[in-house]
């Protein structure tokens, strides 16, 4: 989802994001040159951020209005996004992707040999980083790790099935997604010393702000137009990720038609009639209500919190996503 | 390399290894049975276990003779032996390898995509339990695992370079094999709060062990029979990995010969005629010589420890690869 950053809002984040690029860098630097240009690679492709945003805001809920990050704070930060970069290393050698954030895919510039030993650097760097942190953020980071793979195991495994159901894909995107969401904003709050209620309401925010925000994602895939999305549409269906609105669709009046479709690979034209009936179906319209039921629980787990720069950043990141979801209802 | 193992004769090794065999079990099981039975596939194949081993004899160096590890030990001896396992699933992904310890690998029977996202999954479990283990440990494994990650770059950016250096060897094989095994006794003296200077000894001895065991092992690749070594010899040279024996034979009186036999991909035939010279070369004794000098260090750095099952349990594992090294000689 393009757009601009909610979190920007947040007087510190723009500063301490560029604290976090630096780590980020020297992260990916290894003894080694060669190995140094591609972790590099995707690191200073860019991205939002959303995850160092929430693990900083969260660990501001301490901050005052004029404050800025611990080096700890700053360490948690980097640490969730390196997981997240690590992961995309395997993710695109996977998806055999070519392209990744406007510049050509590690696996398709240096092959997939070199994108995995990058991918295992790299996640290798967070749990060094995590570890400096004390052995609860250790061990969080590293069932984290473990949460995204069985996530995408259950993804997998449920590929192509026009029987997978609604549970099913909750638990995928939950552990795909919401998970390092969740572990963002908990490690944020740790290292920041909040009390387990705090810190306990600040990881519940993050998970249900991933599970809202991977439906509104799946929900673009199908509703959205390739211009708008920068990527072609379907693209899901094409890989055989029945996602949520694609399995209500199933289970619907149109089940009968639509399951006709689907089950196997399928053609350009295959997958805009699939396409077609998935948005006449109830299937978008119960998604975006699930996205905004999850994105609101989200920002209910907000208001145990005292005012801060830091919940108003998480806060603005929540509206701004209900903005999504209300576009994509549109 | 076949034949028994020599830390069998420590007297709680045995009883102390199953386990590590159930933690290991315990650890390759996640939420998802599908996931669980993927991770499951190489534990069960077993292995020889010689980073558990050096873990728990590390550690035993405080244990009295009827001694048996503690918990803590047994999590360090299974973390050590997770991070091998993880890495040998992203290994054979890497090397296309269809056969792993005498059953299919994984990557061939459930694909590359399961394999990369298995061995994730058994990393992330290494970490967990290293983080159960204090900042000290987890910080270690961490950054074991990046060595490890350098050693395998270090290799591939030399593949096919008949310019490789002595030292751009030496620089991979510590990354990729002697790293784990100096990692492997250091987590057991850490565990077992030893003293700096033990620790340190230990570490020596796990490091210095694995370059030799390394250079054997690549020097067998040559010297060896296709019965001895149950896979084909000359295996290196077919991937473009020029090991120890090659680099000195390139360097020798034979290199020009040699020099344009290699450089590229070659067909069966060449393989054997370039065999043929590096056996004729002074490559293969001198390289013998390294790996006995190698060995020796290792054993010396026991030397400073008190005598006890543990530091017996090494030696009598270095006087095994000594035999080894011997054997190749001859």
């Amino acid at each position: 989802m393009a757009g601009p950053n909610p979190l920007d809002a947040v007087p510190f984040m723009a500063a301490d994001l560029d604290r976090v690029e630096d780590l980020l860098t020297l992260s990916a630097a290894s003894a080694d040159p060669y190995l140094t240009e591609i972790c590099s690679h995707l690191v200073t492709a860019g991205g939002k951020r959303v995850r160092p945003g929430f693990c900083l805001a969260s660990a501001a809920v301490r901050l005052a209005e004029g404050g800025s990050s611990l080096e700890s704070t700053i360490a948690g930060a980097a640490a969730v996004e390196l997981v997240h970069l690590g992961s995309l290393y395997h993710d695109d050698v996977m998806d055999e992707a070519v392209v990744r954030r406007q510049v050509e895919s590690v696996n398709a510039r240096w092959g997939n040999i070199r994108a995995i030993l990058a991918g295992d650097f790299l996640l290798a760097r967070a749990s060094e980083l995590a570890a400096s942190l004390g052995v609860e953020v250790a061990a969080l980071l590293a069932a984290t790790i473990g949460r995204l793979c069985e996530g995408q195991v259950l993804e997998l495994k449920h590929s192509f099935d026009v029987e997978r159901t609604e549970q099913q894909y909750l638990a995928a995107i939950d552990g795909k997604t919401a998970s390092l969401l969740g572990a963002s904003c908990r490690i944020g709050a740790i290292v920041a010393g909040l009390d387990a209620e705090q810190t306990d309401a600040l990881t519940a925010f993050g998970k249900e702000y991933g599970m809202a925000f991977q439906i509104v994602d799946d929900v673009l895939d199908i509703v959205s137009t390739e211009a708008d999305l920068g990527k072609p549409v379907g693209h899901d269906l094409e890989e055989g990720v029945y996602t949520l609105p694609v399995i209500i669709a199933l289970n619907s009046g149109h089940g009968e038609d639509l399951r006709a479709l689907l089950g196997a690979p399928i053609d350009t034209a295959t997958r805009d009639k699939a396409l077609d009936i998935v948005i006449d179906s109830a299937g978008v319209t119960r998604s975006i209500e699930r996205a905004r039921s999850r994105a609101e629980v989200a920002v209910a787990a907000l208001n145990t919190l005292p005012d801060s720069p830091g919940v108003r950043g998480l806060r603005a990141a929540a509206d701004y996503l209900l903005a999504q979801v209300e576009l994509a209802a549109a």
